[in-house]
């Protein structure tokens, strides 16, 4: 007797990204519950399931949604408004002012929204998100199914919605104690950059991190001038100075981690820091090269992130994925020190370790949460196929995106969004910008 | 009395790539035999013209047809076949291996047609090409209508199609006299690089290119070793070498060029030679980078090309625009070294005159002809828009392209090829692909 399931993906290309590297030709997933609960060749599955609905993806390929371990999601509605500047010049003179003049609640609603749509249609499932207000980012994101880790930014100085510390901390904690138990949604501490936050600051966020047993992410050596500044400072590395406050554990992920010296790369392993690289926002304001070959040489684990649209300009995976893998071989002068296959990996498996949810997301494997993409391969972009990883990595892109799956729900099918009216966000996006500069929409 | 014309494009914005980078909110193109022959403010144009049929380009941008600078466009049945290899070990355990087996009359002829339709689906109009048997490349791609130029490759050893460089030579020459006087294809003399051709070949090459008056393309300086061995063998630099062999002229365009000195610099200056900035394959073969900001600086013309798919792996330019905007800023550690408007310069302009055809394509101003690309900006991924040039180079993607007109003629629309069966072209390829290697399709 067939076992009754909810979905059933057949004859797909599944690159399962699971400890092998495996990829399975014609493959079928079975899908009961939000769960991954068979996967294999389709023809040894088909008699063993009677599913509600089934998807035939002949010539599509199946990944694990991607995770985007580091961004500042409703920076988007920021998107292009300044770019091809220094770092300090673009946040003094154009983000800053911005923020501290339109980021309020409204704001926040309507541009996690825009970038919650631009996720899900660019294959992002789960993201990790550093911005003001997160418990109203998670109301609103509520409807849109996506998963999210999030916390309030703490930072020193006041902020558009905070006017200290402390009352971040206390902000934080009720944000962390509105998510209990939440599904979808993952409270975390977020310290904003050891050079933004008092070392009593820092270490009260390293506890609420401990207390709770949930994540922590901050800034770290993004730029040169912030690691001298500690050191000239504290007398020691960024790094070691957040090892020397806690702050660095098996739940804390680092952002950028550009500027670091081989002792960083030791203490990073030895307090099983994960690593979030950034490639793309790195590039774009020049602000260093995350040393990935070696981290991943040592043993580190290592997600991907967009950072914010702002200086990216975008929160595509894809992308980003594609310039990890191209940049480190320029930066090394070696095509050999990353591969397709470890990029991707870092895209989805080292965004789901990093935040401790490698036992629910980050591949195809059975009894992990049935979170997929599947891609047209029917593109002229996309054919000759020889190799999976590598077409994924090098000739794929966001917009081969078909169909996205969330714990077994089809939330994106032939590219659109089926859960809310696209045409209203994008609406609420122009209206925003209009008002913030004269623009031809 | 209205002018009657062929196509008014009628509200778009119109980023012109003109002197200026001049952007025109809610404009008119109006196009007749071919050509632009008015662009404005729709509500300049609107009386002026009754046109046979209006595009109405709301909520789209226009942009001119991208140029390829530089590509070997059979190679898409390549794509992916090897990859994360060193570019010794690519070329000679793989691509040279598959060339020599596969690469014949029926290969070309079916493989350029995939270029050309990945091409024209990514914007790109006009590509400059470097591979066997242009001839019937040629043939091949009359029916698609993208323009190119196209060079017989001159090579010192034998090919999969040529036993010698005299006989390379004759081909070349019969090539040209074939092309003479048509309106899309243009002939280009290619050598193929200073340290495959011979002393005797690349003055040959020159004469040949000064003889007919037109372009001659070459590989220049792409890896390290490549000018050491020149250094060594001839006592003076690839870019010197060639100079004294009469190769340099305005009429001659080099490839990748990511190994020269500032006497170098001094040298293509003088001479007008072109450069032809590849990003994305230089960095995924980790084989250097071309120095555009000192080439830019010097005033040296320079255009944006792909190389082939299998070193890419695809034959996007926006993918090329984006990556040649960043790569430049974490190089010199300085996000100001080259800027938005000057990356979809190399892209436009740049290629236009690198093969002096500034005064026909490149950017969209009157009398120049209607080679002209709408994109979709009703994407979640191209909202807000602040500037137009900003969001084409860091947030646009080539799957945004809804039209590309040639010479006035619409050939894709709504993203889909007008003129021939794209599912004919995918599946010649899938045939292929299948007897190269077991893939799964």
């Amino acid at each position: 007797m067939p076992e009754h399931i909810d979905l059933l993906i057949s004859e797909c290309l599944a690159v399962t990204v699971d400890d092998n590297h495996s990829v399975i030709e014609k493959a079928g997933i079975a899908i009961n519950n939000g769960k991954i609960v068979a996967l294999d060749k389709i023809e040894n599955l088909a008699q063993s399931y009677k599913a509600k609905r089934t998807i035939s993806a002949k010539n599509k390929m199946a990944i694990p949604g991607l995770i985007n371990a580091h961004t500042h999601a409703a920076m988007v509605y920021f998107r292009g408004l300044a770019d091809d500047l220094p770092l300090k010049e673009w946040l003094e003179n154009h983000i800053w002012p911005a923020e501290a003049q339109y980021v309020n609640a409204e704001f926040i609603r309507k541009a996690v929204k825009l970038a919650a749509l631009e996720m899900l249609k660019s294959g992002t499932t789960t993201f990790c998100d550093m911005y003001f207000l997160p418990g109203v980012a998670v109301e609103s994101l509520e409807e849109m199914k996506i998963k999210a880790i999030l916390g309030v930014p703490l930072l020193d100085f006041p902020t558009p919605v905070s006017r200290s510390s402390e009352e971040g901390l206390k902000n934080a904690r009720k944000l962390i104690e509105s998510l209990k138990g939440h599904d979808r949604f993952i409270p975390a501490v977020m310290p904003h950059s050891p050079y933004t936050c008092s070392a009593k600051l820092l270490k009260q966020a390293a506890e609420m991190s401990k207390e709770y047993n949930i994540p922590l992410q901050i800034h770290l050596s993004e730029e040169k001038w912030e690691n001298e500044k500690i050191i000239s400072e504290k007398g020691m590395s960024s790094v070691a100075y957040l090892n020397e406050l806690t702050v660095l554990s098996e739940r804390t992920t680092a952002a950028h981690v550009n500027w670091i010296s081989n002792e960083d790369v030791e203490i990073l392993k030895k307090t099983k820091t994960g690593v979030i690289h950034n490639p793309q926002s790195n590039m774009k304001l020049a602000t260093g090269i995350c040393p990935v070959p070696e981290l991943l040489k040592a043993g580190i684990n290592v997600g991907l992130g967009t950072d914010g649209a702002a200086s990216n300009n975008d929160l595509d995976m894809f992308g980003e994925v594609q310039t990890a893998a191209m940049l480190h071989k320029i930066a090394k002068k070696d095509p050999t020190v990353i591969d397709a296959k470890e990029a991707l990996w870092m895209a989805t498996r080292g965004g789901a370790k990093a935040f401790g949810l490698d036992q629910e997301i980050g591949s195809l494997e059975v009894n992990k949460k049935a979170d997929i993409v599947l891609l047209d391969m029917d593109k002229p972009h996309l054919i000759p196929l020889y190799d999976a990883h590598s077409q994924l990595v090098y000739s794929a892109k966001s917009s081969d995106v078909d169909t996205v799956i969330i714990d077994g729900n089809v939330v994106v099918e032939n590219g659109c969004l089926l859960i809310c009216d696209e045409e209203e966000i994008l609406n609420e996006a122009r209206i925003f910008s209009r008002k913030l500069k004269g623009v031809p929409f």
